[in-house]
Formats: C-alpha cells, sequence, structure tokens
C-alpha cells in the first residue's frame, strides 16, 4: 500500500468535499484526477472516490436503477464524510443524477462544494469514453443517465465548470481559485 | 458535523488499522472507544469503526450469514485502507469470525495490527449486552457467533487482551503500549 505519510498542509476550516455531478463522459473522473495531483502536490491529504472504482470497493451488489444509485450515493456520502471530518480532502466523480441525494449528501457532509460538470450531452456522446451511449441507443443495456434515465442539474451549485472550450489544466485552474475564494484552500 | 481540524500530531510510520475481534460482547467497542478517546486527546486523527454502526452507513443491505459477513468486512477493510493512507488511526471493532476475512484485510490495509479481544464465551453471554445470547439460546435469532455460527480465534494477533480481570483503562493501557512498541506510535 502506499502511505501519504509527510503530508500535513493544514486547511483554515479543515476538510471539506469536492462533489463532482454531471452527465456519463462529462469529465468528472479527468477533473478530480486533476485536483487531486495538485492537491497532494501541495502537501494536502485528498481522496477520489471515483464513482466506478468506489462501487467496486463498497457498492458490487448495487444496480443502476434508483434505489441502487441512491443507496450506493449515500455510502459514498457516509465515506467522503469520515475523510472530512478527519481533515482530508474527499474528491467525489459520481454521476449522482438526483438532487435529493445530492441534497443528502449536503447536509450530512456539511462542509461541500457542489461542482456541476456542465458537457452538452452531444459532447459527452461524441466522447462516449466507456461505450456506454452506444450501447444505450443500440439497446444493449438500459438505465442509462442522459438516454433513458434523468439527470437533473443541478439549481445552486457552488462552482459549474464547462469542458468543451477549455483543457483540463484550465479547468482545474478555475476549480482551485474557486476553492480558495470560498475559503476551503488558503490564499497562496 | 463536528470536525477535528486542528489534530496534527505526527505518526512516525503514518497511518495504521487497529482491528479488534472477538465474540459479541466481548469488549471491543468499548476498548476501542477508550483507544479512540486518548489518541484524539494526544491529537492524532483516529476514527472508530464499529460494526453496528457502520453497517447502517455502509451494509444496511447484508444479512449475518457467511457472505452478508464476509462483504462487510471488505467493505470496512475498503473504507479502513482510505484512511490508513491518510494518516488517520482507524479502529475497526467488527466481530470478524473468519481468518479469511481478516487476513485479506491485512493484506489490504498492510499497516494492520490484529488484537484479540479474548474474553471466555461465559463471560461475554453474562454480559450480553445487546441481550444477542438470550435470543440465540431462545431460537428467536440465528447465525449468532459462538452459538450457532463459528468464530475462528486469531493465530498469531500483534496483541492479545483479556477484559475479565482488568478495567478498560488498563486495557486500553496495554494496547497503547504495544502500540509503541510495535513502532506505530512514538514514545513519549
Amino acid at each position: 500500500m502506499s502511505t501519504h505519510a509527510g503530508r500535513s498542509a493544514v486547511l483554515p476550516n479543515g476538510g471539506f468535499c469536492v462533489w463532482l455531478t454531471g452527465l456519463p463522459s462529462a469529465g468528472k473522473t479527468t477533473i478530480g484526477r486533476e485536483l487531486l495531483t495538485r492537491l497532494r502536490a501541495l502537501g494536502y491529504h485528498a481522496e477520489l472516490l471515483d464513482g466506478d472504482e468506489i462501487r467496486q470497493g463498497l457498492s458490487s451488489d448495487l444496480g443502476f436503477d434508483r434505489a441502487g444509485r441512491e443507496s450506493h450515493a449515500s455510502r459514498v456520502t457516509y465515506m467522503a464524510k469520515v475523510l472530512a471530518r478527519n481533515d482530508v480532502i474527499p474528491i467525489v466523480a459520481l454521476i449522482s443524477p438526483y438532487r435529493t441525494s445530492r441534497a443528502r449528501a449536503r447536509a450530512e457532509i456539511g462542509h461541500f462544494v457542489e461542482v456541476y460538470v456542465d458537457t452538452p450531452i452531444g459532447v459527452c456522446e461524441t466522447r462516449d469514453v466507456k461505450g456506454l451511449y452506444k450501447k444505450a441507443r443500440s439497446g444493449a443495456i438500459r438505465e442509462m443517465t442522459g438516454v433513458d434515465d434523468p439527470y437533473e442539474p443541478p439549481e445552486s451549485p457552488e462552482v459549474v465548470v464547462h469542458t468543451t472550450d477549455a483543457t483540463t489544466a484550465q479547468v482545474a485552474d478555475r476549480l482551485y481559485g474557486r476553492l480558495v475564494e470560498l475559503g476551503w484552500l488558503p490564499r497562496s
């Protein structure tokens, strides 16, 4: 296992959760990884809780119907809460299509930054990182968010990022800047 | 939510997991709470992952048959691993009756201290904190570890504690001392 002993940069207001929500292939994981790399390089404890990876760890039993998605979001929420209260920065990259699940996460975690990765579905479908749009359009899979399952966009997220006309580095710059503005990271 | 901002005591070898295993009512949670209090008072980040509490957060879907217990242990393992590699001390209080589950936890977490809370079943049954032995003996519940489900004692745990002739404070003293001897906590 890799330990991060030696990381000891201090957060001005303790741990907080960065919750990236958006359609499949919107860019959540890519942005999350970039932010994770930057935070660790600066000496912070941070973890990427990526939807697909964490399903293996916590939710291999769950499906992608509404109940399965909500249970998964609630387990991720629990884990993020425990991390954040120990001064770790959990970065959640999860479609999390339902407003109610995200509202529960916000209420339970408290220190919460909702980031809407606002990539138009046409762009997501062109990227189709995991080939899921293609499968959904052909009927090979069901319950695909954006195709035959709803995505409820955030109404008042702390941050909205656009990925179509910006590099990953530019998006991460902007997100980092907002975290400073919001008081979660210190001004350098 | 409560944050623990300001905790910043440094661990000489990074985070590590204290895994308390033993029969129901052996004293795992009581010892875990006492250790948690001491570690936090000294400025360490620590979390008690208590079998019953964490089931609500991660495993409300799972039963107490072998498959359910193993899945639960593997989710707790995942969470403990992520905490430990961020310099948090997860204290797991979980019956964890199977050697295989505990061996997997050890392999996956790496920084691992197995603590066998070796309380004789007669004593556990007299305590019967949750009334489970009574229910199991009357047949009201099944799959009760120690009654109609096996408990496999550790073969080479890092620590064995006895709770029958010692106070909680004495047991915690001994456990704390062993963590120092093992190099996980600094000598004061």
